[in-house]
């Protein structure tokens, strides 16, 4: 282990952030286009550089991007999302496990979907209707069931002889509710499974109280479970052990939080004021984060915002956010002690003029006291470009950080 | 798949262009001692960087350095350059198969090889004299065989338990023909193949009409056939399949048309102006990549000239070759739409000041409407090391064009 003073760890994570040139932003970035002096400020005290999250030219998911931002190689140990939306609703997935995210539905009596979201059913009706699909188990296979956010909900299969290699039963779309099958032979078993469960969800939902009073209102009917997005949890050592460090992560996003929770970091309630939307309360949750720091070592904190104007196709909404995440910087700068390494970083780029997740580089800047400087003086797309980090990869993120923060362990001797 | 507007790509390989400081051009390279206005905007416009075709320090051969182009690891898919000079001249193995590139040479009785290739001959004096060799099976073995360009031809091996691990024949010099000898136990059989056919070839050529009629003029008679080279199909998914688009190549060379057939693509006949040398007609084959990106996704046009002059070690030669295509970067420019994908780059450095392939990295340019900006201002091996690529793999670039397309799948969820 080094000498020197052990600092802490604080990564934060502007999802969606990175861009690329927008008409109607003159041809520059949000990120380029939008005044950031505090993040410029720590642009210019640290060091900078662009990073490929996973691979050049490879667009993350938000599981796959913040396996590699917490040191794990995707390709690797990804298995799938459904473990990681599972434990973002609380349920705790183990080695083995099979689990999918579901969403509450409604079909006709010749298994039509009509509805894929059961007119966005939510609590406390979903939680009476999941009631009735506790305790079971099939051919031997224990059957776990949470109800999430609205229509939303999580399964985990767990026994003998399962595989993640299944296709969903959701349609995606209206239409006749999929037979799962399996990708590979091994999987028959587990797809069999999910099919039994689905027709028994059906069965024991249907004539509900639940649902026939929603008949009763003209409510869509929640009468059915559809499992998609199957994974097995990921083969991976725990955080904390792995990095020898305590770990945490501020989020507001359920997926997030369950990503982060089956890397084996703790899990910190957000208050209501921090949505996981555009109208997120940066300044509260950074101070949540810079808290967290007291008691932990390592702290990823995740902030949606930018992400969502991403999606939404919303130059001038993307713009708007980032002022607010360089606010989210200066209270960051103002409380922070000399003894914390901080990254600031996005976990993939969504372009506006896409829409979704886009395989472009992300700006990266680390700072901590005591850095060599680089020309880089402004936090966007281009400006990172100039640093001295150069060009890395998303996985290489955490190490660099854990060394200037005087935790490496060297490698021979 | 991601939404924004599917583009399409164009991959613009200049053979050999990279070069290193040249004394009679003041220490700079051809590429910097050159006015390149129209590639310079397209750096201007795009975003550029250095490129090590295969990793640093390593001299790519032209056939692992398009495979890398092409997006597939050299190291993991190649079997040897057999089946590209084999495909070049319209010889295509399959999976299993041996192949070989072959010259037509004069031996005396000895063995002793006088000419390695028997005084340049060429068709139809080749044509007849394949003939004699066509439709031999050796020891349950089929032999395939066809002439090429001049003295040149090349040999499939097609049959049960073959392996590419045989030393060639051909003494790569005058004096005696060499034994082909299995590198490893499996390919001991191949090699005694070989051996029986190079025997063969000399029993059934020596009193070839062809070669009685060479003997009274007083030229060298083709009376052997010596392979070389020996390689096997490359273990690989078609390039259209892989990357989900329509592809074609626009090349002079018989070897580049080879390796993009074994890789799936298209080959596009060019004009009998575009002649694979330094007086190839580089507008016309810019107008034939143009026409092809109406009917495909992906183009690979490859321009020889600079390679050529690098290897003849003519570095002023060099330079009026970079000028042309300069030129032909123009055309480009002007018939372009927006909805392309451009990327300028080369397969290796041929330095003057070495005559051959380097392993020095390569400059590469991208552009496309909505990129991020750079720094980039010159399109050479210095000016490119400016640009926010940083400094890539060869086998990155594919993936980095495919997400500029909006053509990438999200790893994940």
């Amino acid at each position: 282990m080094m000498s020197g003073v052990r600092k802490k760890i604080l990564f934060v994570v502007m999802d969606g952030l990175g861009d690329r040139g927008c008409a109607s932003l003159g041809g520059k970035t949000p990120l380029e286009h939008t005044q950031t002096p505090n993040l410029d400020k720590f642009v210019r005290l640290g060091n900078s550089g662009i990073m490929d999250i996973i691979s050049p030219g490879v667009p993350p998911g938000s599981d796959t991007a913040h396996l590699s931002l917490l040191g794990y190689d995707p390709y690797k140990v990804y298995r799938g999302r459904g473990p990681f939306e599972a434990a973002g609703i609380g349920l705790i997935s183990r080695p083995g496990d099979v689990a999918f995210r579901c969403n509450f539905s409604t079909v006709n009596d010749k298994m039509e979907v009509t509805d894929r979201r059961a007119g966005r059913i939510k609590e406390p009706e979903t939680t009476e209707l999941i009631k009735a699909l506790s305790g079971m188990v099939i051919d031997g296979v224990e059957i776990l069931v949470k109800e999430g956010t609205e229509h939303r909900a999580a399964l985990i299969l767990r026994g003998e002889g399962l595989d993640p290699n299944v296709t969903d039963t959701d349609p995606h779309d209206l239409g006749n509710v999929l037979t799962s099958v399996g990708r590979t032979k091994n999987a028959a078993f587990t797809a069999s499974i999910v099919n039994k469960f689905v027709r028994t969800s059906y069965e024991r939902m249907k004539e509900h109280p639940v649902n026939i009073l929603r008949r009763k209102k003209g409510l869509p009917e929640a009468n059915i479970l559809l499992p998609r997005g199957a994974g097995s949890f990921p083969d991976i050592l725990p955080f904390p052990q792995k990095n020898m460090m305590k770990a945490a992560c501020v989020a507001g996003v359920g997926m997030i939080k369950g990503i982060c929770g089956v890397c084996g970091l703790d899990v910190i309630d957000v208050p209501k004021e921090c949505t996981g939307g555009v109208d997120t309360d940066m300044i509260i949750k950074a101070d949540v984060a810079l808290k967290a720091l007291n008691k932990y070592d390592f702290v990823l904190m995740n902030v949606k915002a930018a992400d969502v104007a991403g999606h939404d196709g919303k130059p001038e909404q993307k713009c708007s956010v980032i002022s607010r995440l360089d606010d989210m910087a200066g209270r960051l700068m103002e409380m922070m002690d000399g003894n914390v390494v901080v990254a600031f970083t996005a976990d993939h780029c969504t372009p506006v003029s896409v829409g979704d997740h886009s395989g472009d580089p992300v700006p990266v800047t680390v700072y901590t006291e005591g850095m060599v400087s680089d020309n880089a003086t402004k936090f966007s797309e281009s400006g990172c470009a100039e640093g001295r980090i150069g060009r890395i990869r998303g996985c290489d993120l955490l190490q660099i950080c854990i060394d200037l923060a005087n935790r490496s362990e060297k490698f021979g001797a």
